[in-house]
């Protein structure tokens, strides 16, 4: 039995090493396109803001550990170009042709627009990362434009900054983060601005040659990689991304897919979702891997929670937020507060904490916090809560630690569900 | 109608505000043995070390706060007596008889062992600390013992040690914070010893006089303070506190109990346990002065969670540890990690996460951390999760938050989470 892996990053490791665990006798080969494997592609920002000081520090494990510690095979520089399932046979760029009896589909996705340019940049992967690195260190910019307000563009927007170039920052819609949550948008814009980055939000960007700066970060839009297995006649979900089971296997029997080209179960709506993460990634390729393997894992699903660090502004979300939540057919009500993450002498400082409910079922559906600390650990109870389909009322009765140099006896999240609670019950 | 509320801190005055908010025509009085009222009792360690500068700091509102903003009569240095329910009287030291309708008891705790000596020192209450002060001003001691490994011996110590004193801290028992749990007193020592405090385990202190210190604080033990409702008639527990219903009501119809002299239902063992603590105070009086103002509330229980700071080590723990589990019933299996909470590059320092789930039913029961950051929020976690009474699975399902200067792709928790169900699965 031979075990193909298409990807070598976060989901396709995953998948690969779980497989091992299950199945020892298993033949597991993992197909990456690219020159390098297994490295954390969330800390490429910190390569270029200068906390990182070379991409083999962000890489996890070489290639040799995997073929060592778990005989699994690493083919790196092996571009996919089709997939024959009738013949279970994978077809690369270089003509090879290798049989499989299961499949791991762990494609990613790419920058949606393909945007190209001496001096246009994009930021998805270690070779990007290494042809901006070359060019800021020889070209010595001065100015940067940045496009994109999600979670890239906004990170290396500070970064850049932080390196002393002056910064603007073009996003299509009204809102960054894709949460269409004004508060947190004004949040985030005061912080760009204290860090001296020039905003310009609803300005869309056709042409990143005209934008006059010394270079172009693209950052917007990110588009999953399925057309390879789209062609070989796996579904897609109405995200666009790769449909996918319970088990994570594809509409194609015994190809298995997990990641950013693929969808998740999100826990809060019920149907799927796209939300590209690593956290996800990481997860679903153990899963998808088991069951590769012979398993039979379920993939638990999402609740799309997610943090980024915006000029030392920790900004979180979890679930829905208002305007997604009507969209989903819910009746939602908001809290937002602000309260101290510790007492004033001890330097306690303000978060601002949103929660939102369903009026009718009084469900806890979404929560965003931001603040310049404690936040991490609080997104992670409101996310913890949403998997356990917890009520505004069940939330508000948690009983949370306290001590003076860590909290107040009343937590910012126990000050919001009080206030949520009150909304509920207001008509 | 007439509500009077026994004791003037966290749980008393919950009820006090909570019964206005319920029913605006209720008659309210509190009423306080001591002469300061709302303070957090949690902090005074804090003024000790010096990061708080007075008692007034400590002081959430002032009586003229409660007076004027929620009609609440606030009336400290009253002492009282005895109870007389059959006539809902209650008798003042002073001599003074108060009628009441419905009666609200959060009298609290005291020390259990009544040590005396003119440089024998205990830190309870409001003037504990202020005798504590003033002698540490007057007669600039240069060694102190403290007797006691719980929360407020630990914090003294250091907080003594941080002021430039020798200190001794000695513990009846084998183990501190009163969980059973050799590797956390094992990392708690190691942590005093680098700060420089001495401690003796297994050192029961019998006559404080002896220790040959310049003064004794003695920290050990508390008991609720129970026996004048006792006598009135209401029962206790088999944890020696009040025994209550789910809304909080006593024995005693019409007398409800909130706080530090009355048990609370442990969510995890489903039987009341006796923790005293300031966050389930405050929840507890909101439920009880809700009560005692004609609503119907449930109060949700608790899972004991609590932290401290020692010396920059956080230490945290929710539920159940191995030794209790064991004594409540349940077959528990361990997992106990060391994993960094940031990237290496993030200087990401190792935390240690012990989860407890029961072999049988595979549910979590308890989880205890410490390290010098990411302690508070994650222990948070586990509490929520405890409160939604999760599986081991469920709990490695979960979809927590990532970004490199916040946590590691895989978070402890979910790394301890991967271990747990590996610990089931064996035999």
């Amino acid at each position: 039995m031979r075990l193909v892996v298409v990807g070598g990053v976060a989901a396709g490791l995953s998948a690969a090493s779980r497989a091992r665990r299950v199945d020892r006798s298993l033949e597991i080969v993992v197909l990456e396109k690219g020159s390098r494997i297994s490295y954390g592609a969330c800390g490429l920002p910190y390569l270029v803001e200068g906390q990182v000081s070379s991409l083999d520090e962000l890489t996890v494990h070489p290639p040799e550990f995997f073929e060592r510690e778990r005989d699994i095979r690493i083919r790196t520089g092996c571009e996919v170009k089709s997939v024959a399932h009738a013949k279970r046979e994978v077809l690369l760029a270089s003509g090879e042709r290798i049989r499989y009896d299961r499949l791991v589909w762990a494609a990613g996705a790419r920058p949606a627009a393909s945007v190209r340019g001496e001096r246009v940049f994009t930021l998805h992967n270690d070779r990007d990362a290494e042809r901006l690195q070359a060019f800021l260190h020889e070209h010595q910019p001065r100015t940067a434009s940045v496009v994109g307000g999600g979670y890239i563009g906004l990170e290396m927007a500070t970064a850049l900054r932080a390196r002393g170039l002056a910064v603007t920052l073009y996003h299509d819609g009204l809102n960054l983060l894709n949460r269409e949550e004004p508060w947190l948008t004004e949040r985030v814009s005061a912080r760009l601005q204290q860090c001296g980055v020039t905003l310009r939000l609803n300005t869309p960007v056709a042409a990143p040659d005209d934008l006059g700066d010394d270079f172009v970060l693209w950052t917007a839009g990110l588009k999953p990689n399925v057309e390879i297995l789209a062609e070989a006649g796996a579904e897609l979900g109405r995200t666009g991304a790769l449909r996918v089971s319970e088990h994570l296997e594809s509409s194609l029997g015994g190809v298995y897919a997990a990641g950013d080209c693929c969808e998740a179960m999100h826990r809060v709506t019920g149907r799927p979702a796209w939300i590209p993460l690593g956290t996800t990634a990481n997860k679903m390729g153990r899963v998808a891997g088991a069951n590769a393997a012979g398993a039979r894992e379920r993939f638990e699903g999402i609740t799309g929670t997610s943090i980024v660090r915006i000029g030392g502004l920790a900004v979180a979300m979890t679930g829905l937020g208002m305007i997604q939540a009507r969209r989903e057919g819910f009746t939602p009500v908001e809290a937002l507060v602000e309260a101290r993450d510790r007492p004033k002498y001890f330097r306690g400082r303000k978060v601002a904490v949103q929660l939102v409910a369903d009026r009718n079922s009084r469900r806890l559906l979404g929560a965003a916090i931001c603040g310049d600390e404690g936040v991490a650990g609080r997104i992670n109870v409101a996310a913890t809560a949403l998997a356990a389909r917890m009520t505004a009322a069940d939330f508000a009765a948690l009983d949370l630690a306290y001590a003076p140099p860590y909290a107040t006896v009343a937590d910012p999240l126990l000050v919001a569900a009080q206030t949520l609670l009150k909304a509920l019950d207001a008509r």
